[in-house]
Order: C-alpha cells, then structure tokens, then sequence
C-alpha cells in the first residue's frame, strides 16, 4: 500500500454556492454538466467563496501536481459532489441529479412532502454519511480501467491480505472479537455469510437433517434465507423456545446484539451455532468483552453504514467448518468483487488511523446514537401506550466506562390491548413505517422503528412520534405544510 | 449520468522513465512513495520525457482545474499505474509493488523464470488489459467515501436502471440476444446466476426433484455448485446422454459458445433450461442470430476480463421465473455491490459508444483472439500427436462475414494411445498447466487450455507446445535462460 502523502490537507474547498442555479435535468443534463464544469473550473481558480453543501467541509491538497488520465474521472466525481440538494439529498456519478432522502422531494430535494409516511422500517445506515463526506479526502479511491481483473490476488486467493489485516487490527482496537489463531472469510454481505455458516455446519448426512433455530424475535432473513435454500442438510425450525437441549442436532443463530431489541444474546443450547454479530460496536452496544465464538460474523454495512458495498466478514475457529465455509464462499460467486473489497480497505483504514484508537470514528457515531436515544426517551416517556426496550448499562471496555447500549432500532411497544396490531396503528394514526412484531416471530404488539436513518428522516419520525403522545395526552398540533399554508389532515396526525 | 467533457483527452502523459530507478519496497515502501509522488509532480510539471510503461499511452486532460477532495486518491491511482513493472506485470492500490504475469519474478517483473510452469489452466481473460490501459481517462472512476450506502437505488431497486440501459443497448448493438420484453436480474458473477437459475426452475415439489443435467463436456462448477447446495428441489444428474426425452423433471445447462471446447450448443430436451452465454460475443465466436432462450446468463469476467468485479446478468422471459430469481439474488446476497455496477456501466459505456457500433472493442478483442489461434494453429498442424477442435465457419451478424471462431480455449486431445492422461502429459513433458478433460465430465485424453492470458504468458505457452510437437518430429531445440547464458533442462522441454 502507499499510505502516506507528504502534502496537507487542511485549506478547505472554495465555494461553489451559485451552481445552485443550475437544475437542469433530463435531456439537458450534459449541458448542464458543461455549464457546472466551466463554473466549478472558474470558482476553483479564483479561489474565492465558499462550497454550498452545509456538511461538506471537505479538505483539499495544498500543492496538486497536475493529473493525467484520472483528471476526467476525479473532476466528475467532484462535480457530481458539489451539487446542490438542499442538504436533504446527495447526486451520485451513476445518477441522473439529487437523490432526495425520505420524504424530501423537488430537483434540489427543497421541499418536504409532508404526507409521506416516515420511513423507519428499512436497514440503512445512512447517519454516518455525513462524517464519510467530511473525511472525503482519504476514503476516496480511483479505481482504473484495469484494476485488478483477475479472480485472484496475488497469492493466488480471493481475499485482500491488505483488507484482512485491517479488519484484525480493527478488532484487536475494539476489543469486540478474538481474531487470533482464528481464520477469515469475505462474504458478499452478512447475508450471503448466514447462509454459507449453515451450510458449513449442517449435518453431513442429508437422512436427518440439521435444526435450524433462532430465539425469537429473531432476523427474518433467517427464515427466510434458509427455507428458500431448502437444503437435504438443514432445515428451518423457527424458535428455540420449542426445542429441548438434549437434541444434539441443531444449529442456531445467535444475534448479538439482537436484531431487532438490541439486547447481547446468548446461545440457549451451546451447541453448533452463527454467532451474528454485526450490531457488536461501540456505537451500539457497551463492549463487555472480546467475543470468542466459533463463528462470527460481521459486516461493513452496521459497522461504516457502507450497505450497498455488501461486504461482511466471518471469524471461523475450526479448520474443516473454515474449509466447507470457504467452498461455500467460492461455487456461490467466486469471492467478492474487488472494487468492494478496495473501497472496504479505504474506509476501515480511516477508522483505524485515528490516533490508532478507532476513537475519533466510534466516538462520532456514538454521540449521534447516543443523542437519538436520548431524543426518542424524552418523548417515549410521556406515553403509556407506547414503551420502547429497556437498554441496560454495563461497562464498555472499548469507552472504558460503564452506559447503555443504543441500539439501531427502537423495538416499540403498543401497550393498549386494543391496539393488536401495533404496525398497522403507528401507520395509520402516526403515518410511521415500520416493520411488524411478526416479521421477527414475535407478537404483532410490537414494532421495530430504524434509528439510523438520516437526521432529518430521523426528526421526522420523532415528530410523528411526538405527535400520537401529544395525542395520546390530549394535544393536538397544528403545523404548517411546507407551501406554509396550515395543514391538517382530518385522518389524525399525517405529519 | 454526466457524460460529456469539454476537455479534450489528445494530450499525452509526460514521460516519468526515470522513476525506474525507484524500486523499494517493504517497509521503505512510504519513502519511496514520498520520492515517487516529489518526482511526479516535478515531472509532470515540467512536462518533459515520456512515460515508461510501454502501452500507458494515456489522454491527458488539456486544461485541468485544481482539483479538491478527489486529488489525493487520483494522485494514489497515478503513482501506482506508473510503477515500472517491465511490461510483465502491474501494481495496484491495494498491493505492495508490482505483481508479475505468469512466470516472471522480481522487484520488477523483468526475471522469466524458465522452470515455472506455463499456466493455463485458470478462466482470466487478462488478453484485454491492454485495451483497458488505453482506454484509461473513459474507464477510470472515482468513488467517493459516501457513494451510494444504502441498500438501494433511489427507484427503491437494488439494480442500476442506468447499467440495465447500457446492458439492453449493449445486446442491441451486438445482436447476440433479445431483451424486448425481458427482465433482468443481476448477480454476483456468472457463478451466483448459474445456482440461482436452477432453484428458479427447479420443481415445486421437494418429493419429485428436478434432475439437473449438462451435456458432457461441459462446464465442472454447473456440477460442484448443484451438489454443494444440494437442495430438496433438484439433484445432479450429470451428462444428458444418459438420459431419455421423456423425463419431463429436467433442468438443463446449455452453454453456448460451450465451455470448455467453444462450440455452438443447442438444448438436448427442450425443456427447462438454462442458456449460460459468457462467451457468445463476437471475439470468441460469430453471432449467427441472437439468442431468444427462457433465461440466458452473461458476464462481465468474459465479455471484458473484469473478473475480479464478479459481475453478470440474467435476461429472462417468464414473469414468474423472474420472481424467484430475484428473490433468490435478494436471499443470496441482498443483490451486488454498488462499486461494482459503477464500475460495469463505466466500461460498458465505453464499448457501446464506440461510435454508437461498439466495433473499437469487439475488433480489438477479435484482432487479439484471432491471431492466438492463427499462431496456435500453425503449431498444432505439425503435429499428430496433438490435436485441437475444429472451427467451423459461420456467417457472423456482427462483422457481417462468415469467419470461424476464436474460442478462448483450446480443447486439446493426445492422440497416441500410451497418452492416456493428456494433462499429466503436458505437465511432465511440456511444463504446462491445463485442466484435465475428467474435469468436464469427458476423457482423460482431453485438456483444456486457456487462449485468454496476458500476451507474454500465451507467448510461453505457444513456445511450450511447439517444443513438444518440435520433439515429436525429431527437432530438440536449445534456447537462453533470461540471463543470457544457455539453458537446457534434461528433463526435457521446461521452457
């Protein structure tokens, strides 16, 4: 690798606040792309102003040699940046203009549809978009023409040394994982490393199949993922709260923290088992100790937010479980695309250069959590019809002191007996999309509300939230519609 | 999408053959990068000299502005696309120095090491590298640290419309299949569309298993991927010729051009089937019609060499078969990296807009295939002892001749009867390395050789087989080890 560059990057970006002028879209976008290019050209020779993104305080390099055949590229990727979308959106390179977070909408993603359902319902962790924006300079890759073509690396596998080393440094800074003496396997996300554990520890003999469990309320991708594979091997069983321990053949996930309470789990049988541990940071969970478990697996979707790279990690123990798991791997996709697995080694590399203590990146992600969590109880604790899980306090070896975990989603609760179906309520009396107690084999009373999605979609839903306990005790709110007309809807509380 | 520059790429890189001098790595690795970057800048500055990788001719963007948060990764991609590797090997971002083609060894890639094996055994299809070095300014692209994490695109989709658009575009242009009124699915190479396929069309009940068939000799992981997952649905069968028309429970893989002997394969039954077309493109073989099959399966590893993105496509014609599937991509894997799609739709547009023919790339390609076989050809045809497959002409849509095909193996049989086993012939005798026919289900007297390496690997290959067909006919030949002093192995023919 070449990580050090002797330059400085501290002079931040000239402003570029008139491209905002420029919307235009469709047909006339390569004109517009001109006409952003000879601007951005203008406003970064002159020097002057300042760029109009609120959040992209972006660092630049003091003296930049003149580039070659990559200049097309960075430029693109600069122009598609600094386009405007009202902090309520972002352009990408492989777009056609901004793509506007939840219920934000309008070219410059101005303007909030304020009969759009909040959505909580989704996995994304786009709160930590901003904090990449702001370390922009060193999670940026170029990626050639011709970079890395091959099935293989160097030495002949699949898996970036580069990348592996990073993800056990990573976890020996943590603390959350034993990686030593252990052995690792890439995966095309979590997911795709869920299904190859089962298939690497299911009964050799397809005549009496393997027990697939989970304790419920459990990932629904669990069920799902191994029904429809519906291997001789293995089959799904649903609870372990059915099942005794004296049956041997079983293999059972084990989420922790869970998905979708957020409590640290542990295995009920202490036999063969996956051990889940994508939600296992700092920013999530106290860190107690070091897990130590025959497989774990982890992904850079919880971990850095990056879902749409679909790339997880697992920590095997045993030799032949690492051999079947990496046969999985390989006649499943031949390994995992090596752009990803680049970009995975550029972010990791940023949390681990902090200091080499991680902090400056768990910190970042812990206080926005931290402040959602605090936010969501002040309102939850005025209602009686809602409660949300308790979060215990233990000591996090990793912040050194002892504090509740914040985990990534608000596992709700409808307290009045009436209100059976608490999906259905939070969406038809609070305009909420979450997604239903049953999806997670549990009582439809509940519902599982994403805390990490973007901070306005974010301060959205706590608004509706807000809305059905000021209902609840007796308010009601009249708010204003984004024209700023008055607004509203006879239905109840579609804000 | 941004797709017009009014930069013109004419220019060349200025010459940096002086940074040859410039080969520590290790733990100086960070020094000499710190000197690499000074003399780049000093170089590129004074823009004097030429660049020393001999087929780096790169546009240059005329007039460039400064760029901002982009530079330091574009800067990273330059340096590491400079290092001078001898024309036998390449360094990239995630290495640590030049990583050397086949046999050549050292700091530089400029030692053949004339006792190792000639490989040709892998499916890399390297040959195209050079285009992509060519054609850097228009495939290089940037991703930035916050580049598209969710799980979805904006239309809520985990495909890129943009990618499907060049996709359709692509198949138009060429005419090798039908995408009016088909839907695709993306998957994580060839290989995850391959499974994915058979539990697709598998049968819906798990007490009447489909019987999953192929046509010997066909492609091993059709069988090693239908046995691992080993599914309730559908079972492994093998070779179709052991088989009646009148089973109507069959899945068939039809593979067209066929792996591994190139030729144009139709279905045996009939009946559910999957056309797997990786290497049904103009450079491996005429385009006689386009293909119009229930599901037809495509990849970038064979259509471009970028293998290691692990990136194909699906085309599919029944609504319901597209709704397993798709949920089977979404189980597998929750779909395929967001930089991968970047990255495919950046090196599909600069095929498709090849003058809107895409004929720059296929006669390329063509031009580099056709001459391995020309060369091949002529070295096989002096001997009897070794063989190779037949090329049958065809009247090709795209070039709009009658021309053979350049498969990019070669099927090659030992004709003698004490050869029994042609692989372990080729290794001991001729220090080759091929795959043997047992492989794809077929003799022992069969090896599969790969035509698709990097120039100078073909180039060992070709003087591998011609020393063994030179020995057949009474020729022994004495050639130079790399250091210039003579060189004979006694063994034989180790070169």
């Amino acid at each position: 690798m070449f990580p050090h560059f002797i330059v400085h990057l501290k002079q931040e970006i000239p402003n570029c606040s008139t491209m905002s002028k420029s919307k235009n879209y469709g047909f006339l976008i390569s004109i517009a792309v001109n006409i952003l290019l000879i601007s951005i050209g203008i406003y970064l020779y002159a020097g002057g102003g300042r760029w109009a993104e609120k959040n992209l305080q972006i660092g630049h390099l003091q003296s930049t040699p003149p580039l070659g055949w990559s200049s097309k590229a960075a430029l693109e990727a600069e122009i598609v940046a600094a386009m405007p979308c009202s902090g309520h959106g972002r352009a990408y390179v492989d777009g056609s203009g901004c793509e506007c977070n939840g219920c934000y909408v309008g070219d410059d993603c101005s303007i909030l549809n304020v009969t759009c359902p909040a959505d909580a319902h989704g996995g994304d962790c786009m709160y930590l978009e901003p904090y990449w924006i702001e370390n922009a300079v060193d999670t940026a890759v170029l990626i050639s023409g011709w970079h890395r073509m091959s099935y293989n690396y160097a030495d002949g596998s699949m898996i970036s040394s580069e990348l592996e080393y990073y993800i056990r440094k990573l976890h020996h800074i943590v603390g959350n994982a034993v990686t030593e003496g252990r052995r690792l396997v890439f995966g095309v996300g979590s997911a795709q490393l869920l299904s190859g554990a089962v298939y690497a520890l299911s009964s050799k003999e397809a005549s009496i199949p393997s027990n697939v469990l989970a304790t419920a309320p459990y990932y629904w991708l669990f069920r799902d993922q191994t029904s429809f594979f519906d291997a001789k091997n293995f089959t799904f069983k649903g609870n372990t709260s059915a099942w005794h321990s004296n049956n041997t053949n079983l293999v059972e996930f084990v989420t922790s923290p869970n998905n979708p309470d957020g409590g640290l789990k542990e295995s009920v049988f202490h036999k063969k088992k996956v051990n889940d541990h994508v939600f296992y940071w700092p920013q999530f969970s106290p860190i107690p100790k070091a897990a130590d478990e025959d497989i774990m697996i982890f992904s850079l979707s919880k971990l850095t937010g990056h879902a749409g790279s679909r790339f997880g990690w697992a920590i095997v123990k045993d030799d032949d479980v690492y051999d079947k798991y990496s046969t999985f791997n390989f006649v499943a996709s031949i390994g995992v695309s090596k752009e990803t697995q680049l970009r995975a080694l550029k972010i990791l590399k940023v949390i681990v250069k902090g200091g080499g203590t991680g902090r400056p990146f768990f910190e970042h992600a812990d206080h926005l959590m931290r402040d959602r969590w605090e936010r969501l109880t002040a309102v939850i604790s005025k209602s009686t019809r809602f409660s949300i899980q308790e979060r215990k306090p233990l000591h996090c070896t990793f912040f050194d002191e002892t504090r509740p975990p914040n985990p990534p989603f608000a596992w709700l609760k409808c307290n009045r007996e009436e209100d059976v179906d608490c999906q259905a309520v939070l969406q038809q009396q609070g305009n909420i999309r979450g997604r239903p107690g049953s999806l997670f084999d549990d009582s439809t009373s509940y519902t599982r509300l994403s805390l990490t999605s973007p901070e306005d979609q974010f301060d959205l839903l706590l608004k509706r939230i807000k809305a059905l306990v000021d209902q609840e005790n007796g308010y009601i709110e009249t708010v204003k519609s984004s024209n700023g007309s008055p607004f509203y809807n006879r239905k109840g509380l579609y804000m």
